[in-house]
C-alpha cells in the first residue's frame, strides 16, 4: 500500500495570503466589479472550466465573460456569492504557488430562497506580481459535469 | 479605467484570531447561549440587518434578540448554523479592525433536510477589548432583500 | 451571570495548519482515496458519529466504512464534497490539540443540482505525529438527529 505524504508546503503567510486574496477577488465579481476583477489575473490569465468550450485567455476575454455574466445576473435580479474554501497550499516555487481549494456558487433570487448552483473543485496557479497576487490558470471543475 | 488595489491590511496573526473569533462567536449563539454571544458586542455595540426595521443597540437589546430567536428555534426543533467565510480585513487602525465577509445562515430541523435560510454579506468593525475581540458595529446585508 | 471566556489557546501557525489539514484530509476522502484518508486518523483512531450505532475504531474499521461508503457514491453517480469551517481551536496540550468546526456535506448527482445532505458540528482531537497530524477522536453530531 502506498500513502502520499499529504503536502506541507505552507506558513501562516502565505496560507492567510491566499484567503485573503480569494476573499477579495471574489468580492470584486460578486459586486460586478469586472475589470478589477480581471486584474487578479496576469495579463495572459488562463480561466478553463469543463463548463465551457474552451478558456477565457487574457484579461480581455476574461472581463467579457464576467461582464456577460454579470450583466445577465442583474437583469434576472439574482445575486450571487462565490464560496472559496477547503484550501490547500500544493506548492510553493519561488512567487509562484500552486492551490487546490473548493467553491461553491450561492444565488439568490430578489425575494428568493439561496440555493446553491454549483459544487466545484478549484485548482489554481497564482503568482505573486509586484507585492499582490494574480491568477495564472485557474482550473474549475463543476461536480455535476463529472 | 480605474482599478482598486486590493487592500492588504492584514497579517497573518490578525486574519486567523479574526477568523477564530467568528467561528467561536457563532458557535455561542447557535448553541443558544445568548448573554455570552452578547458580550461577543461591545456595551454600545450595533447590530444592524436590511431585514430588520431598526438596529439593536446595546448587550440589552442584542441579548433579548437572540434570546427571542433561540427560543423560536428551539421551540420548533430547528438548529441553526451561521456560517461566515470570505473574511477579509480591509482596515486596521489601532485596536480597530474593518472586516468583510459573507455569511450563510443554514437551518435544518429534526428529522429533515439542512437548508440554506439566508445568503448574506456582513460588514464589521471589531474592537480588541482587554486582549478580546468585541462587534462595535456589525452590518448584516441579506441577499433576498437588495 | 456567568460569562465563559472565549478560548483563545491559538497561534496563526496553529490555526492555519489544522485549516490545511483539514483541506487535505476531505480533499483525500471525496476524491476516494480512502487508504490515504484513513492514514489521516492515528493507528487507534475514532471516528464516531450519532448516525451511526458504533464508532469505527483503527484504520482498518475507518477505511473499511469510507471504501463503502465510495463505492455507493460512484454507483449512484454523485459526488460527494466535505466543507470543514468555522474552525476554532480550543486547548492545546503539548503535541495534543482540542478543535471544533461545522461541517457540510453537498452531494452532487451528475447531470444535477447540489444539495446539502447534512448539516454537522465536529469536534476533534488531533494528535502531531512525527511532524504531520493526525485525527485520534473526532466525534461527529448531525444536526437532524439531535
Amino acid at each position: 500500500m502506498s500513502v502520499t505524504e499529504l503536502p506541507q508546503a505552507t506558513t501562516a503567510g502565505l496560507y492567510t495570503e491566499i484567503q485573503q486574496f480569494y476573499a477579495q477577488q471574489m468580492h470584486l465579481l460578486d459586486d460586478g466589479r469586472v475589470e478589477e476583477w480581471a486584474h487578479t489575473f496576469t495579463t495572459d490569465g488562463v480561466f478553463a472550466a469543463n463548463a465551457q468550450p474552451v478558456p477565457a485567455v487574457g484579461r480581455e476575454a476574461i472581463t467579457a465573460a464576467a461582464a456577460a455574466a454579470t450583466e445577465a445576473y442583474a437583469k434576472a435580479g439574482v445575486q450571487r456569492r462565490h464560496w472559496l474554501g477547503m484550501v490547500s497550499v500544493e506548492g510553493v516555487d519561488g512567487d509562484a504557488v500552486t492551490a487546490r481549494c473548493y467553491a461553491l456558487v450561492i444565488e439568490t433570487p430578489r425575494g428568493g430562497r439561496p440555493e446553491i448552483k454549483a459544487s466545484t473543485l478549484c485548482v489554481d496557479r497564482v503568482l505573486r506580481v509586484d507585492g499582490s497576487w494574480q491568477i495564472q490558470d485557474r482550473q474549475i471543475t463543476r461536480d455535476d459535469l463529472i
